[in-house]
């Protein structure tokens, strides 16, 4: 891959990461209980339990996909980026999103594969 | 805050009113008759009756971010804004909706803080 | 309303919230923290905030409606009943639903009615 | 097919439309405008257009059936019986939609195919 | 728990399995291309590959759980304790479920529950 | 139309199938065996059959609209187009999708009115 290239991929990971923890921050500071606490569940529903945090990643990732839910997808597709999930295990995953939630599954699918390719390429320039 | 990010984030305000009436001009234009009075009853729903109409843009609002619709969540600030209610009251409304919706209904939170943020500064700017 | 029909629609009133508390006791006992704090949420979310009691679980109601959840809508509609919320507030509502969801929502709006009878139905022979 | 199986079946399709047409009477008798006019708007949709009666009765069975909405399906699916669309039609939406919408759409799928046996068992027995 | 109860258990199982089987049956002795091969793959889908058959029951699990889709839920239950996975990590797949998919899953878990229920009773009594 | 306008609008359509193409081959270079298969299957269910192609891509149109899946709908707008289907026809589909899915559907009928555009506007400048 090309130098310029990888940069462009590699701030596509910067800049979702700078907007979400921005606006996650205001949205704390707010101090509205309720939705403190989801986002605090939400750190701990993913931590080593009966299942161990690949799996729970991955079910993370599922459960975002076929709600396509393209930021949530690109989250999780990070943490199990970070966690050593590789990409076949990643797509397995997928395909049986795109199996259960149907074909309108698919242009998430395409924004994952290039996030994906965006986290590698960030991984491999840093 | 700065003048000029007071000016980007009316602008955000701007370009979403101006896109969807210009849209909106042209699916009208087009008198498929469904879609018309559709459009019709999406303006009667709103108005005074058992209901206040700030209650009635609240459930609009609950509505649309539980089905995830950015630019219905959108719309609803504006008119909630434009009612007087507050910040504290809309979010108390969208805790219902991550609530009830799932987590996968935050990045829309996200979208809703950073619009409502614009609401503000076209406010502070005008 | 002739006494045995009342007592079939008291019956459903009865029924759901037999079932509902029956499996929430297990699940509860379970011990997972997540689905616990989810729970302890639900409740803390519809209490008296910057809105009211009223508006929070018409809120409720709207969410559970154009999610097309039957039993969520139930549980709002009964909650409703118990604060005072009369059946055009309460139609008034779902009439937000239906318009923002669509007549896929119609069929839940049907089994709505028929609980809102039934929750007068067991009021009255009480 | 033995005559008690019919008549179960038939029965199935009088019951659902019994049901049906009582709620919906409820519902129209409670004069809320919205919803009334939304009923409107649900006969109108389907009737001949641009496109022919029997193409838009598929569109409101695929939107149905990937909505996962089975009174909904229910419905078109009878109302396409009675135009005249044959077995073979349907199924091609219905495949259609179950591509579309997922593995998830199979359990109304399945339900679907009851339906329309009991729609030709009560034409049959008639 | 006592017999009868027991059995009233294991016949829901049952029950579920003779519907799911005579509808699926009958949906691929019509020969519709598309709905044979999306069924064929349905059971690919599951087999092992980089993940193993565990993890990919409870990601299917978790994708029909947020989609809320009781029979798949169901088909995924019965699997998964077929697999010899355990309650506790079945609970834990729930939980991220119930999380992601917002409380309107909660009646979904209630199902859950009662179909784990029912399929350890059905277990203790063969 | 002026040209500079009409060249942005053809470039909205070379732009969505460059990237819809680009990753679509990296997706099927994978060779992951359930997503080539639903991919597959997808080129086939829009196939002539019982019913006609027309019919079925304003099926798939529907069904991608009231899912609220923009991709999905840029692409069948775009097969509709090419198979000759008029603006009229399509929009009908469009309306009944908005009945059925709500007024929540609206913002995907903006979007799919102005890829229509940019679409006659390709064909007029070629």
């Amino acid at each position: 891959m090309n130098e310029k290239k990888q940069k462009n991929m590699s701030n596509s990971v910067k800049d979702f990461n700078a907007y979400r923890s921005k606006m996650n921050d205001k949205i704390l500071a707010d101090n509205n209980k309720i939705i403190k606490r989801i986002f605090n569940l939400d750190t701990n529903a993913y931590t080593q339990g009966a299942l161990d945090v690949k799996t729970k990643e991955l079910l993370g990732l599922v459960a975002s996909a076929v709600l396509r839910c393209d930021d949530c997808v690109k989250y999780h597709l990070e943490t199990s980026y970070g966690l050593g999930l590789n990409k076949e295990e990643v797509v397995e995953a997928l395909s049986i999103a795109t199996l259960v939630g149907g074909t309108i599954v698919i242009p998430h699918l395409r924004r994952a594969y290039e996030y994906w390719d965006a986290l590698e390429s960030q991984s491999e320039s840093s």
